[in-house]
Order: C-alpha cells, then sequence, then structure tokens
C-alpha cells in the first residue's frame, strides 16, 4: 500500500522535483577544465544540501581533485544499497551549435514528448536526482526509506577520475553494501527497461610525435626535413585493415563469443541497427566485417582517435612544417582484455612507425578493464520484475558499450556486484551540444527506483 | 674607368645609405593585418620620393589593396632592365621575442660582423634598396644610369599578392623589358653570391572529411560509426611510400633529372647537408632516398600536411566521434609539373579513401607552376661573371625551395626571364623575431648591382 501512494506523490510532485534538477543543472560542473573547479564544488554543496533536507547524513568528502559526496540514511534494517552518480558534465564546446545555453535548461516539446535541455540532463545529473527524488517521496510518504541506503556521488567521472581508486581504497568499510546501483546508463528502447551486464572497458592515450627542434618553413626545409604529422597520420592511419578489424599485435586476446542465452536475448531485441546509424546520418556500420551494430557496440573492442592536432590550423594558409603533432586514442575493450597489454600493444605499434629523427611522448595514459556482472546474483532479477511492473515491456540484461568504471572497482575493490540501471534514450546528446533527457525517463526513472527500493528491502 | 668611381662611392656613402634604410625599415607595413594599410601606403610613397630624388620618373598606381610603385629612369638605351621588390613585411608576432622593437632597426655586432635587426632588413627593404643605392650612386658620380631602368615595387608579397596579376595584365606594355631583375632570395653560402634558376611551385589544398551528423559519443556510437579522423589519416598517412616517394597518381609526370652542368654546380657548391640538418635537430633527410638535400630542397617535390585537426584537443580527455576532421595539405611542385593535375590526383586520392558514410569538401584550392629559367639567356652569364668580380667565390646558378611567384608571372604574363640576385643568409630569421640584414649583404649587394648594371648596359 505505501509504494501505491509513493507513485501518487511521485507523479503529484514531478514538476517541484524538476525546478529542483533545474537549480543542479544551472552549475556550470566541467570537471575536465580546471577553470571550472568552484562550480564543481558548487554541485557537491548543493547535493549534500539536498540530501540533508531529507534526512540523509550527508557531507562532502575532499579528495586532491573534486569532492565525494557521502551520505547514509537513517534506516538501518533490509537490504543495504549503496547508489552511485557523478555531478560532474562534459565540456560544452563546440558552444555555437548549441540553440540554447548549455547551463540555463528548459523544458521542451518535441515529437517524443517533453524533454529537459541542457548539459548534464541526461549524463548524469538528471539520472542521479531519479534516484534522490525517489528516496524523497518515500521519506515524504512514510517519513522512512524503506530499505538501507547509502549514497556516494563522483565529481570526476568525465574527467577519468583520478580520485576513485585512492578514495575507495581508503573508505571501503564506509562503501560496503550488499549491492551497488548506478544510474548512468540508458534504455535499449524507449518502452523497455534496461540492466547493464556487461561495460566495455577503456585505454586512453594522448601522444606527441616530435620531430623537428623548431616549426620550419616548408619552402626552405620541405623535402629533407621529417614532418612529424607524415608520422603520426601513417601510425593512426594503420590501426585498422579494410576490414575493420584492429590491427595491434595481440588485440582480441580475451575477446570471447556471447554466451547463447544473452546472444538470443539480444536477438529478440526491438533494436534497429539501420535506424540506430541514420539517425546521426550513416548507413554502414564501420566495425568488424560480419559483426552486427549491437555487438559492434556491445561485445567488440574498438580503437579511436578522438582528437588529432598539428601545424598551422587558422584561418589562410601557412606553409609550416611543424616541431610536433598530437593525438588522444582510445580503445573500448571487452571480456578479459587486458589495458597494459593493450596499452602496450599501441605504443610498440606507433613506435615501430618512428623514423630515427623522430621521438615520442606518451602523457598519463589509463586503463579500465571491461566488467561483466554475476547475473545469478538473486537482486538481478528482482530488480528486472521492479521494472517490468513499472513500463510496458519486461525488464531485459543488456551491454553497454561506454566504459563505466565504477562498476568494475565496485567488484574489484568493494567486493559487490552492480545494477546498473538508467533512463537515457539513445538520442540524449550526452557528450554533443543540445543533450536532452527525456521528462518520462525522469518520471518514470523516479518511480522505477521507488519500486525497486521496495522490491529489494 | 666610371665602375670604379661608382664603387668608390658606394663604399664611402655607405653610412648615409644605411640611415636611408632605416627610414624605411620604420615605416610599419604589413601588409596583410588591414589596420596597418596606411603604412604600406607611407612605405609606396617614401619609395616615390626617394626615387624621384635620384631622377626616377616615378609614381603610385592604386590597386585594389596595397599601391604598386612604378619608376623609370631617364636613360633610354642599353639593355632595359625591370627591378622587382616588395615594400611590404610580416607581421611580427610574437612580439614578445625580440630583443629589440622590430620597427625600430638599429645595427649591432655580432661574430659574423655587423647586421641591421628589425622587420624588413631582410625580407624585402634591405634588399631591394642594395638596387635602389646602387642606382643612386651611378646617378651621382656619372649624372646618368648605365642602362635603360624601370622598377616596380609591390605591396602585398607577404599576403598573397591579390593585386599583382590583374595589374600585371593591365600594364603589360608599361612592365615589358629585356629582362627581369628580382633581389628577394638569399646566398648559398656567405662567399657564393647565387642566381636562382628554378623555384619550386606550389599547391594548396584544405579539406574537411566528413562522417556521422554530429559529434558522438565513443561508448554510445563506437564500432558501428564511421569516425573521419580515421579516414583522414589513412588517406593521409599513405601520401607517402617507405622510400619518401609521394604516391599519388602522375605525380612525378614532368619532374626532370637535373642537367649535367647544373648538377655538377651543385656537387661543388659548399653546402653540408648533414649541417644545415642538425641545425633542426634532424639528421636523416626524409625525402626520396639516394637523393642529396640539395635536391631535396631544390629540385624535388613535395607533399606535406601544414596542419591538421579533428575532435577534442583541449586537455583532459573527451571521447568523442567527431563528425568532421581537417587538414590544409600543400605540395611543392619542380619542373612542369602540372598544378591541376596534382591537385586532382590529391583530390582523387582521398575520394578513394571514403566509405560510403562519408563525404569530402575541398577549400580554395590554388597552384602556382614550378619556374625554370632560361639559362641560356646571354644576361644570366653576364650577371653570374658580374657577381663573381665581387664576391670570393664565383656566382653559381642554384635552385629555390620555396615559391616567389613573381618570376613565373614575368615569364607568363610579360614573356621575359628573370634574374633572381639576392644577398640573405640562412639566419636571417625572415617572417621571424629578430629578423636582421647583414651590412656585408647590403653593402657587396649594391657594389654587386653597380656592377651587373654596368655588365649588361
Amino acid at each position: 500500500m505505501s509504494l501505491e501512494k509513493v507513485l501518487a506523490h511521485i507523479d503529484a510532485d514531478q514538476n517541484a522535483a524538476i525546478e529542483r534538477l533545474k537549480d543542479l543543472l544551472r552549475i556550470e560542473s566541467i570537471s575536465t577544465d580546471p577553470a571550472y573547479a568552484q562550480e564543481c564544488d558548487k554541485a557537491a554543496d548543493w547535493l549534500v544540501e539536498d540530501l540533508k533536507s531529507i534526512g540523509f547524513d550527508a557531507s562532502k568528502r575532499p579528495t586532491t581533485g573534486h569532492p565525494m559526496v557521502m551520505a547514509h540514511g537513517a534506516q538501518e534494517n533490509g537490504t543495504h544499497v549503496l547508489f552511485y552518480g557523478h555531478y560532474d558534465v562534459q565540456p560544452v564546446d563546440p558552444l555555437e551549435l548549441w540553440d540554447n545555453p548549455p547551463f540555463d535548461p528548459q523544458v521542451e516539446d518535441t515529437p517524443n514528448g517533453k524533454v529537459l535541455r541542457g548539459r548534464g540532463t541526461s549524463d548524469d545529473k538528471g539520472q542521479l536526482m531519479t534516484f534522490v527524488e525517489a528516496c524523497r517521496a518515500w521519506k515524504t510518504v512514510t517519513g522512512e526509506l524503506p530499505t538501507k541506503v547509502s549514497i556516494f556521488f563522483e565529481g570526476e567521472e568525465e574527467s577519468s577520475s583520478p580520485s576513485l581508486i585512492p578514495y575507495m581504497n581508503a573508505n571501503k568499510d564506509e562503501l560496503r553494501a550488499d549491492i551497488a546501483l548506478i544510474c548512468d546508463t540508458g534504455m535499449v528502447e524507449r518502452n523497455t527497461p534496461s540492466i547493464v551486464t556487461m561495460l566495455r572497458g577503456m585505454v586512453k592515450e594522448e601522444l606527441t610525435i616530435i620531430g623537428p627542434n623548431k616549426d620550419l618553413h616548408s619552402g626552405m626545409y620541405g623535402g629533407p626535413s621529417i614532418n612529424p604529422i607524415r608520422v603520426l597520420t601513417k601510425a593512426l592511419g594503420d590501426l585498422h585493415d579494410d576490414t575493420g578489424h584492429v590491427t595491434l599485435e595481440g588485440f582480441y586476446d580475451g575477446v570471447d563469443e556471447l554466451p547463447e542465452n544473452i546472444a538470443t536475448q539480444w536477438k529478440n531485441l526491438d533494436f534497429d541497427g539501420a535506424k540506430f546509424l541514420s539517425e546521426v546520418g550513416l548507413s554502414k556500420p564501420a566495425g568488424e566485417e560480419g559483426r552486427s551494430v549491437l555487438e559492434m557496440i556491445w561485445s567488440r573492442p574498438t580503437a579511436e582517435v578522438n582528437g588529432i592536432w598539428g601545424g598551422y590550423t587558422g584561418e589562410g594558409f601557412k606553409t609550416v612544417l611543424p616541431s610536433e603533432a598530437h593525438a588522444k586514442v582510445s580503445f573500448r575493450l571487452v571480456g578479459q582484455q587486458d589495458p597494459d597489454k593493450i596499452q602496450a600493444a599501441f605504443r610498440a605499434h606507433v613506435k615501430s612507425y618512428l623514423p630515427e629523427d623522430c621521438s615520442v611522448n606518451f602523457h598519463d595514459g589509463s586503463g579500465d578493464n571491461a566488467s561483466n556482472m554475476a547475473i545469478d546474483h538473486p537482486a538481478f532479477e528482482t530488480a528486472r520484475y521492479a521494472l517490468s511492473d513499472e513500463w510496458a515491456n519486461e525488464g531485459v540484461f543488456v551491454g553497454c558499450g561506454g566504459s563505466i568504471p565504477i562498476a568494475g572497482h565496485f567488484q574489484d575493490i568493494i567486493g559487490i556486484e552492480s545494477l546498473l540501471i538508467g533512463f537515457g534514450q539513445d538520442d540524449d546528446s550526452i557528450h554533443s551540444p543540445n543533450e536532452k533527457y527525456d521528462i518520462r525517463s525522469f518520471h518514470k526513472g523516479v518511480r522505477s527506483w521507488a519500486r525497486i527500493l521496495a522490491a529489494l528491502a
């Protein structure tokens, strides 16, 4: 009976919940740019105050980077869940492609219903607030939470989480729970709630190829002088063969075929790969020949150049031979691929392209394993049933192309599994201009967590 | 006998000549920046007045950009020479790297002798004044010029000369002469006067590869979505093979081996390719295997990426799959290479790398032929002997890796050959902070022109 009242309260309180979310969205918490450090701090403060207002023992925890937020509910009984989200957001450039200011969120009507538009609406402020609002509703209606709840918010997820592992290692006891809940993923389809059980890992590398000791004029030096852009384009251009395979030595070690039951679930999903690609102007899958689009996103590894620059990039022309050329490269990992081996193979690949007059610097490489959840843990089916009660279609176990390293850290450091349940849609434009979150995702997301909390209790 | 007196006068008048040059150098005639348009005009006026003071019929000629200066000497007999130079200069940024204000020229002592330091000292005000001072000396000592002299100064050489071709086409008759003299090049070595007889041409291309219709998140789309940086790096990385050859179809059509006599002259030059490269931190020539460094700079064509950019290039990391990737590419041409064919071959090369989901835009491509002087014209040997009389070493015919389009225009539009004779040194830092011109180059340059005028008469 309580659950029905809680759900009714969520419905009645929807507009107020949106206003609270807008407050959080107005804070420009771009974690990767040091110029926004104070804004990150402000977002953490806002969350601490909001959680205190609904009875959590909440506090900001300093790190060498942006602070963590930790909160514990007063309820001591029931399954202990630890909810994770991140309050930091991606940069907003290119700013000129936004129809409205990214940090002035507005509700808009669209053919698919109302959306909230702005940076962080979907990734991840809107999503993390679905859980906070579910807690608020339980507390408001019943005076308490239905089970034991702890909350853990991070402010560096969009900038490689440099403080996360040290913090988790130093606070293992406080972070221990029966299961983690993570709201930073999407739904495979508008009516199908999805629990992610496979997450790709990632290796990131930034590199600089160095040739001559200064920028040269190509009239005076062009010909005998090596151009580091030539070396960089050759090394990166050879990362893929003509069939979309990555050419690094040993790259596919640890990449397994899907288990039969998961392969069957995926085949039955109402997912149209051609439509998925056509929405971004593409028609031909660019990954390994013979694989489905879902496999390419969820269960196959990738190599991508995320940024490249060198020489003169302004208006007009400058016939310069630059001294340096740069790139940012990442690899999405699956199964048992070893990040250290992938990094070593990439570095060896680049070095094999270096002529004797060039050198290479690798900066701040980092890697995370792919994560595979133990779906025989009973919470997985419990949550799936609770989601099926809220949405038109039954809940499904899916993969996720992105890296959510926290799920692996919960396994490795705390020793718990994670239920990755999110309500993002494919067209949310996360990390892009005009990011949005469906009001329906937000509202039914809050209701979903209210159900899951009751079911897990 | 007159020549000896003229040379003696040049020696006696040296300090006054330097003061006149300093006057011209103080005018901030940066042609590429509209803020300096009045200064360009002032430099043209200064030259008109100076030429009038030594008996030239001189005037400023308006264009849609900066004015030309035209002047004709009173002497009607003898070989008709048309002297070309440019009064505009490069921008001075980064200003903080100059040891003294760029437009307050000063004579300095250096281990290699006195130099005049300041923007335009070598490129090209100091060089053009070597010719004006030679005319002044002849006029002062003998009351007339030794031969028929016309002068043509441009004010847009450092900003792509937008008015040059229209002006030359509209003034063909007035520009017609027996031979052009151009003072905008350097000496192959401090004691070896050099006549440039081969100039490389150039094709410039800027291109954009377009993939998905917006920037994508590599977690959500990485695998099935084509990354335009992958296409760009592959296309550009394959522009050279492992032996330094350019791979474009038909690229070497029209590239000839050096004539025997020129090849011998070059081999005998006191030019140390290893030293040339070591000064910029390099040791191994990056051009076609089996070619000398001088050939690579002067007589072999190149392909270079002068700029490349795409994706996220700021601090930190952003796992974006960009919608677009960009590059600026140039080709230095030699011999009879056809700029239109090279451009077409490059565009075909890029298109052959495009998957069906990518498109390419080429922006503002432009091309200039290489220029090869007809060195059997008698003026070439005449000038070479005159130079040999002035300098310690004999004059030589050399190449030039850069493009000096005016020489090609004199051939194509006016139908005359050019004697490219300049006195710049490799360490003049043209286009860079702390540009200088050796006082020795200036003084012996004036004396060289005095001799050449007499010899050509």
